[in-house]
């Protein structure tokens, strides 16, 4: 097979084979095509796309590149979640302990940050010797042990998606629907779960900008999920703001064991980690009705059953349970600043990609693959959209390690709220939830 | 400059800046940008083209990349041709004697075939002992001495271009117009010419199917040179079939050496190389009329002169100019083969691309760029379109060095051959000429 004809296949739109699919995958990973002929393919396909079967060829060669993760009598029911990445999501930590309280048994391989947003986990190593670090083994003992692991996705799992991740990032061709399609299902092949729920963000926080983007991807997905025999569910969620209150990797872990203690009841972390929780439970047929299955995950937060599990899951991985206890445990900042609102009025909205460029600013998310980033730092927003301030009142408090930092991120911050007289609209979170039987009520 | 940004911007259609256009060029030829970056922003121009001015950009990046010849005095008089290559092409060398001839300076710098079709360079190199790798120095003297040189294109001159093409080739990024622009006219500003005629062929010995295109193409080189401040002219012509009857490298050169002594007078090969001469002469005003430049261009044939001075040339180049005299001193091939036609009729087309294959087959043409070619084999079209055949009547002759070559070279030469009872409509040879000119009336 000719590599120079397979891009010139692609540019004139035509779709590949499977031979081909694998011939180009196995061919990269091999370097017996230049980087230069597989990012020609690339941007072909970012302009020509690739049709359902095409991408699940492909997703299916990057998955089965590396070490595929073997639960044995337990992969049937394990359950992973992935998010397309937004500003303040720290779902994964919320959901991953009250999912396993559940008696699901949940593998969540998580990625560290790339672009302004920091990974689950970078979070997570917010909690002193929490080692994420784990080995195939130690991730599927954990699991049969205590149902839960939030691990770094290893080296040898779908290698050549990281491979083919790194060029895309370095030719601008990350957007493209099948090209992210196969890139996050190729991971959860190679993670061995079979149950999938997938978070798809839209929005100024995300790199969707419009619902409808995130849809087509969805779709894509679960119809990719079909062909290659994985339960595969899409949440499409807002991420015009932040998630929660917190943003930053340590305020992000407290906030996100508060949830866990009950003390966060209402609000878009409560209402996203209980419509996740819930979708999971559907797909796996344990419940009736979501009513239902909302009441008994309350009752799970309720009964400190969903703390004492990610407490287990903490000692587990070798971290400082008394973080749980003790916030003063994380890493603490230098600084604290309150910042108030200069009018009075409603807030209209709080731009995400502006919080993310304050983080940045503050040290909280990673420039590059090497420079490590700063846990103690992030901002708390005091008031979300739809929340009445007064001028004067404190809208927003900014941590950091220094006072330059502080006033480059303020900079950024006072852009990103916008005030007025009238009270918003509200702000839909969850746009649209796509599973497979909902696709085939669709035809 | 982030290279990532600039690949984004194209990708998007968004035109570049000069300056981003010499950032990708230099960063290109510094290697501080990966060859994967430069091959995704060469398929974003692929598929979203770039404006004159981006092609303007590009072509003066490319072209100063290296040396610049010099022609001092004789600069703002010489010419160079180009072709964007035929089967069959071999109007070159009929040109550049006979515009030498009538006492125009004339730098023709070439290079050797990469496809199916071999180079004039190789051509030439059917004259035993002839060199065509010139110094600069030795390129200008010929050309204050006796009119006329053909040389190779050396290796410092416009080297991002060079670079770029072996890029663009290997990614199958070639038939891209701004990428074909900027390559073409980027080679003619290094050579140091300032009259250029290009003749951009399409049809199915081209790698431009359609006459549109090459106009397109036409229309956007002259618009660059306008900009570059070179008088380009493009002549727009057919290559449905093989130019001339000879095709094959030193069949090609007797046949123009025919063409000198004035035994050609008829057909496409005289038509063309006098429509292009024509073009030239009339482009630096040098007649008032095409018709008076035809009739002097034709007694410079008729006279000898034309033939003389190709012999100066090959002399002044060292090669053996007693092929002129006598055609056995070129390398001879072991077979010939006249092939019969099986019926009578009139011969409605004969594919280029199926002779060009045929070609290949016996070894004529370069298949890698360090395999030799053989000088001695090709194909002579004992009739061509419109002409009549009876059945068992020579319709053409392989010159081989093989009865394998021999039989499989047959065999995609009947294929090329269509013949039936009706006289073909006559093919018309040049479509357009567009020069400024034209499309100063044009606006």
């Amino acid at each position: 097979m000719n590599f120079t004809d397979l891009i010139e296949k692609k540019k004139q739109g035509k779709p590949h084979s499977k031979d081909e699919i694998n011939h180009i995958v196995k061919s990269f990973m091999a370097g017996t095509v230049s980087d230069a002929q597989v990012a020609a393919w690339l941007t072909a396909v970012c302009f020509k796309g690739m049709n359902v079967d095409e991408t699940a060829y492909l997703t299916e060669a990057l998955g089965h590149s590396g070490k595929v993760i073997d639960f044995g009598e337990l992969a049937s029911k394990v359950v992973d979640k992935h998010s397309t990445g937004g500003v303040g999501d720290k779902v994964t930590i919320t959901l991953i302990p009250l999912l396993a309280a559940a008696g699901v048994p949940v593998a969540k391989l998580a990625d560290r940050g790339l672009g302004a947003a920091a990974g689950t986990v970078d979070k997570l190593e917010a909690i002193p010797s929490l080692n994420t670090n784990l080995s195939t083994q130690a991730i599927v003992n954990q699991v049969k042990n205590i149902n839960a692991v939030i691990a770094s996705q290893a080296d040898d799992l779908a290698p050549a998606d990281k491979k083919m991740y790194i060029l895309r990032n370095e030719i601008a061709a990350v957007d493209s629907a099948p090209l992210l399609a196969s890139s996050i299902i190729s991971k959860k092949l190679a993670s061995g779960a079979s149950n999938i729920i997938i978070d798809v963000k839209y929005g100024s926080g995300a790199f969707m900008d419009t619902p409808e983007d995130a849809v087509n991807l969805s779709k894509l997905m679960v119809e990719v999920g079909k062909i290659l025999k994985k339960s595969i569910t899409a949440i499409v969620t807002s991420m015009e703001e932040p998630l929660g209150r917190a943003i930053g990797n340590s305020l992000e872990v407290i906030e996100a064991v508060k949830f866990l203690k009950g003390e966060i009841t209402k609000g878009d972390l409560a209402d996203l980690t209980y419509a996740i929780a819930v979708t999971i439970l559907l797909q796996m047929d344990l419940f009736d009705t979501g009513k239902e299955a909302e009441l008994y995950l309350k009752s799970l937060v309720n009964s400190g059953k969903a703390l004492e599990k990610f407490r287990e899951l903490i000692i587990a991985q070798g971290g400082a349970a008394e973080v749980l206890d003790n916030y003063d445990k994380f890493a603490l900042p230098t600084y604290k600043v309150e910042c108030e609102s200069k009018k009075n009025g409603y807030v209209q909205n709080i731009n995400a990609h502006n919080i993310a460029l304050a983080l940045k600013e503050l040290g909280a998310a990673r420039e590059n693959s090497t420079k490590p980033i700063d846990l103690s730092v992030g901002i708390y927003l005091n008031k979300k959209s739809g929340e009445y301030v007064n001028k004067g009142e404190a809208l927003y408090t900014i941590y950091s390690n220094s006072e330059e930092s502080t006033k480059a991120a303020q900079r950024f911050c006072d852009d990103a709220f916008s005030i007025n007289e009238s009270k918003p609209p509200v702000n839909n979170l969850i746009y649209k939830i796509i599973s497979l039987k909902e696709e085939e009520d669709d035809v």
